[in-house]
């Protein structure tokens, strides 16, 4: 059988890393293709750039859409990123009939609807393993793996960046700005964070979590997001002496009323096992209701990392490509209908416990307000900590613990404190999840 | 297109979980297949038992033949267990040209290598995700997930049994009869544990996983096996204050002299993530080259869990039934030939390190016969502690963690320190490993 060309866009990290690893692997990579896999070109911005893999035979160009146009070319790998060029190259490479293996999580989040509906019409596989959680085969896992469950939750540390730079600040007792600093030396973070510290990049890939994981369209907008940059180290501090740990979360979770999408810094119990996930490793906690509660953990990211999903996306595709139309199995792309009651949750009715810290004066009374205000709205404390005051300070801490509460119910409960009198206006407000992995 | 026809032999804790699970999620299972699944009968000993789903619309035979050689059905699904009647219909059923499905570790752990010869001579796929781990679907991670890499290592807690008895004697203090009756009680071990507790079943979960993972013949003969009825709760305890936990593990390494496959209790970091897995809950940790370290966590056994793989299998084998012959990529069985620098290592050749634990006469010289014993054959020692002799005893405590060594020179020392005068015959020796999972 003839060879399958395969075009790579991009030498950036990750496609130097797949073209790195097809070459290190490619007899056996070939093998479970059932075809000789060819890189038949590259597309670069910079020519002369040094890059990460061995490019003497490696035919480049600047111009992407002239492999994405070429007859002979049967496979383009997005590995630009964004959603710009990237999408135009996408939307090109559909209508020329070819199939895309791409780890663009942006884009899959935010376009993901239309190129699905586009790549279904057109009979061409889309497929995204390398854009959630690097190299774990976690998609996969999702659709094929337990595709014989129904899956009722998910949880997952998503951002290597924010997890490393949590875990320094609890280890090293660093401020948030500290921990940073320290990631990016060590290019755990870019010189601009903010896609990473404020959320963004875990909110894209829970969309595609939930999205496949449910069976519901992508609603990145709709993902309820918190970064982590204004973290204070004192609650890493009161956490930990309550025995919990705190993680930047992604979670989707299927109730009677909708489906949650958050992500948030999140209160978990120390023995929790996804609590025990440290550094720039990811993982990803799904409870599914034949097999129950399961944990995936791997490199989040990272040019190899990510170039293992790359291909193992190339593999399936190819393997595909060998079966008649008629006989195919659709690839599962998204629902293009909303399920009528899978509403995604406004904030409001999201369900959660609450880690909260009040800094109240240190007098008779205020302790009364704050706990009338929860008990009126029967919200239930299940610890309440106060500490005494510092010397010469005249606040104290107060840190309380809550079981689950609507949180519109929480935050007319908050309002109600600020305003009694006493107690200082910036309430630490964390979410807190009882996860049960076993 | 015509529904699929599947037999169920045995309806078992599997069996029925099976099914259950089939008709809980049947519209879900058969788009995913592409086709409609029909559970055209079942095969039982007792027909009138009562059994853990509704069998009502289900047609039931005491001869599993008859299923098997019935032109009406696709795919034979084997969930009796055991190599006697379990192997003949097996082999009739590829006889008869149909597909298999199974959960029967032991069966391709002992005859793999001969009904996956016959099984791609017919043309027929053997599927059997069911067999290894309950529910985590580590038999497609290993193949396609992470199908872009060379696998270095494995490890796995494989045995819920055994894990759950290590952990009632680390967590309750308890001695291994009780810790074993315990899980008798719960339903964690059979009246008869003997395969569980000796490692008879780690061993051929070990051997199924090496073999995918590596790409050689099954060779659980070859499988060193150390189950964990001798384990004394005072090891637990000394290797706690080492900072280890000890758990049951099955390790599958790559080394430039071979292959090691073994199972047995090792001590592990406690802030290793395998040793944060509890009770019967598995999990397998795959270091792969292009991916890193990556682990997978779930429920190892109880029927819908794995009932979960088995159904997941018979997706995968309906997807491929769709394909024709000469485009048919051959479903990744075993080399049937051994690559020839992969020698399984025998004994005497693993290299480890040591958790030893000597009984020494409370008196002058004896640590150093054993430091001279260990120095003199370059075995180096990380850690030794002497505890002081109790109240009217006249022996004391050595512990001694050294480094990695080759498993025939401490044989060697040990011989040697036993005849040194002052130290018991039996000389506690546990196997060490510093898992890096991150």
């Amino acid at each position: 059988m003839e060879p399958v060309n395969i075009a790579i866009l991009g030498l950036g990290t990750v496609g130097s890393g797949t073209y790195r690893v097809l070459q290190r692997n490619h007899n056996e990579i070939s093998r479970r293709a059932g075809r000789d896999l060819k890189v038949y070109g590259a597309a670069v911005q910079h020519l002369n750039k040094k890059r990460d893999c061995d490019i003497s035979h490696l035919k480049l160009t600047t111009d992407p859409f002239s492999l994405v146009e070429d007859p002979e070319v049967d496979i383009v790998v997005e590995l630009i990123g964004g959603c710009t060029l990237a999408k135009a190259l996408i939307l090109k490479a559909i209508e020329y009939k070819k199939h895309i293996v791409t780890a663009n999580k942006a884009l899959i989040a935010e376009h993901g609807n239309e190129i699905f509906s586009l790549a279904e019409a057109q009979g061409v596989t889309v497929a995204f393993e390398g854009a959630v959680a690097g190299g774990i085969p976690i998609i996969k896992t999702i659709r094929e793996g337990l595709g014989a469950n129904r899956i009722n939750w998910l949880a997952g540390i998503i951002n290597g960046t924010c997890n490393y730079i949590l875990t320094q600040m609890r280890d090293q007792k660093w401020n948030f700005n500290t921990a940073l600093q320290s990631a990016q030396e060590k290019g755990y973070a870019e010189s601009d964070p903010s896609f990473d510290i404020e959320g963004m990049d875990a909110a894209h890939k829970l969309a595609i979590l939930a999205s496949i994981a449910f069976g519901i369209p992508l609603q990145y907008s709709k993902v309820i997001r918190e970064g982590i940059c204004n973290l204070d180290p004192i609650d890493i501090y009161y956490a930990s002496q309550l025995g919990y740990d705190i993680k930047h979360l992604g979670l989707a979770k299927r109730t009677d009323a909708g489906v949650e999408l958050r992500v948030h810094p999140t209160l978990l119990p120390k023995n929790c096992l996804l609590a025990q996930v440290n550094g720039v490793m990811n993982a990803v906690a799904i409870h599914a209701n034949a097999v129950g509660p399961t944990l995936y953990y791997g490199a989040g990211a990272g040019g190899d990392a990510t170039a293992s999903s790359v291909i193992a996306d190339l593999v399936d595709v190819i393997r595909n490509m060998n079966i008649p139309a008629h006989m195919k199995v659709p690839y599962l792309a998204f629902q293009t209908k909303l399920l009528e009651n899978l509403v995604i949750m406004p904030k409001e009715d999201i369900f959660s416990a609450y880690y909260l810290r009040l800094s109240a004066k240190d007098e008779p009374g205020i302790l009364a307000k704050v706990t009338q205000a929860l008990g009126k709205r029967h919200i239930s404390i299940k610890t309440i900590m106060q500490q005494p005051a510092e010397f010469s300070h005249d606040k104290v801490p107060v840190i309380i613990i809550t079981h689950p509460v609507k949180e519109g119910l929480l935050r007319a409960a908050l309002d109600e404190i600020r305003v009694c009198g006493g107690i200082d206006n910036n309430i630490v407000t964390l979410r807190l999840e009882n996860l049960i992995l076993d």
